[in-house]
């Protein structure tokens, strides 16, 4: 455990001119989401200095108006803010302690400001932040909730924890890429709300399926189910967004195979952290239904059906019999 | 298995100035859904001829400007309209073809429209169904969404089975008492539509309350996860319309000691339903969360919380750890 530093000891002169071209912002992480994200942090007349391991990723987002730097280290060095999009744990303890990381000499300076979006444990997000305030610079988590689509059109929602003042800041360069930016508490705490959204997630979207697939069985028109659904008591997201009944909605993964959408192994993923983060924070905390959701999304996944939207749990539960 | 008869065989005079106050629409169970439902018909202009076992709940009607009548056969004499509301199948079988039920003898009339409101077996509305027709009556299913609030104001959702044009009558009645009325298929599909959506929704409540139980342990605030859920993919009607932790929304059940909404022993009822229909559909048909749904709140009722509000489902799942 440790404390955070007084906030009158974080420098605050970064926040001056940050977001003028002249002054980079940092992107590390230039996958499905990164690339989007970074992409929109250009559109907003950002001068964005990027790294990824994905060479073709970096000379995308550079045919795009952004720039290249040869390692988040020099990323850092060059820039006082730095956004970071990576898929797990390890990743960000290398990119940010490993060799040529942010947080080693020569990289981010006293006063840098560095905003995590990658999905982590909330024990990580705590443990780079402490490494980041030895080197007085400061660390928000900042994980995501909208998917690709999010990304995309700068749609998402950031769950931002760190200290109050950082969090104003990190809002000024959020904004360019998403729509909804809340202060969630503590560093930590944006991933501990991103853990408990996406738990609530998997379950409904089973919920959802587990409906779709008694209607089948009943009779009832997929439609009409929906109808009701949606202007009821069962009404959720992944009924009304996201259907996971082929046919019921358009442009969403069900109508498409399953794909370009949520990937079931990132569900696996999530769950995985909530269960974990459960177990550390109160053994006696029983997870009954968030516990059978990571059973069922894994199963699910050595099924093969891993690369497939999360929604696909609905081709999963329902096991059509044969002729139907 | 029966066959309905073609529409055309349907008498349909009784549409004819069946909303006027000389013709009587018939009621039955005034229960705690029921006596809103018959007070809004009141309150429409009907003549409302009233009949139920707890004569105080008669004489309330009757002072509200409703009349009573001795007997479901009576009512249904009186009035070629009849709605019933009952807990289940058993009061639903009785109060139709028990003694002095509206299907014997001297009871509903060739071209009578009976509209169940009760939540039963689809099967047992087909079955009931059946043998209004064999007396030249149609019955559709009505079952209804929204709880006690939606029967006060008349904002219930009605999930309508049975043929087209008995629909189109019903919904002349229904819309006195509520806001949405859907054809959901032939007779039984109103009843399936209901417990469909109530598996979702016993599912979904579930998955708030252990988002809810994790965020806790892990130090994040309730009403901000809330706010993270309800403009994210978690969104649902158990979180932004109903939410389970006390404290974060007004006027729901959690925010009065789990009282006054909808209880446990009636979502254990539901769910028992609807695991009985998916088995009896298809016996290859899993639902593991529906079925852990039934257990969960079964178990909680068997705890004494039967007759809590089923989002008291949060209470039993967190297991509050002393101290906290």
């Amino acid at each position: 455990m440790f404390a955070l530093r007084p906030l009158v000891a974080v420098p605050r002169s970064f926040a001056r001119g940050m977001c003028s071209g002249s002054n980079p912002v940092g992107f590390i992480g230039l996958g499905q989401m990164g690339s989007r994200m970074a992409e929109n942090l250009v559109k907003a007349g950002h001068n964005v200095l990027a790294f990824d391991v994905n060479k073709d990723a970096v000379n995308k987002l550079v045919a795009a108006g952004g720039s290249s730097a040869e390692s988040p280290k020099a990323v850092a060095a060059a820039a006082r803010v730095v956004v970071t999009m990576l898929p797990s744990n390890p990743h960000v303890r290398s990119v940010y302690c490993g060799a040529d990381g942010i947080l080693t000499e020569g990289g981010a300076r006293d006063g840098s400001l560095l905003i995590d979006c990658s999905t982590i444990e909330p024990g990580v997000a705590k443990e780079v932040a402490a490494e980041a305030l030895a080197r007085g610079a400061i660390l928000v988590d900042a994980p995501v909730s909208g998917g690709t689509p999010g990304a995309e059109q700068a749609t998402l929602t950031f769950m931002v924890g760190g200290p109050k003042d950082a969090f104003t800041d990190a809002e000024k360069i959020l904004q360019a890429m998403g729509r909804k930016i809340v202060h969630c508490g503590d560093v930590g705490m944006g991933q501990a709300a991103k853990l408990c959204n996406n738990m609530v997630l998997a379950i409904s979207m089973a919920a959802v399926s587990e409906g779709h697939a008694l209607a089948g069985r009943l009779g009832l028109d997929h439609k009409v189910l929906a109808e009701i659904v949606n202007t009821s008591s069962g009404r959720c997201w992944s009924s009304d967004t996201y259907n996971p009944h082929p046919g019921v909605m358009d442009g969403v993964p069900s109508s498409r195979g399953y794909t370009g959408g949520f990937a079931c192994d990132l569900m696996v993923k999530d769950l995985g952290l909530a269960t974990s983060a459960a177990n550390a924070s109160d053994p006696r905390l029983g997870l009954p239904f968030g516990s059978l959701a990571l059973q069922m999304y894994t199963l699910m996944s050595a099924h093969g059906a891993g690369q497939k939207d999360f929604s696909a749990i609905y081709e999963f539960l329902r096991e059509v019999p044969k002729g139907k």
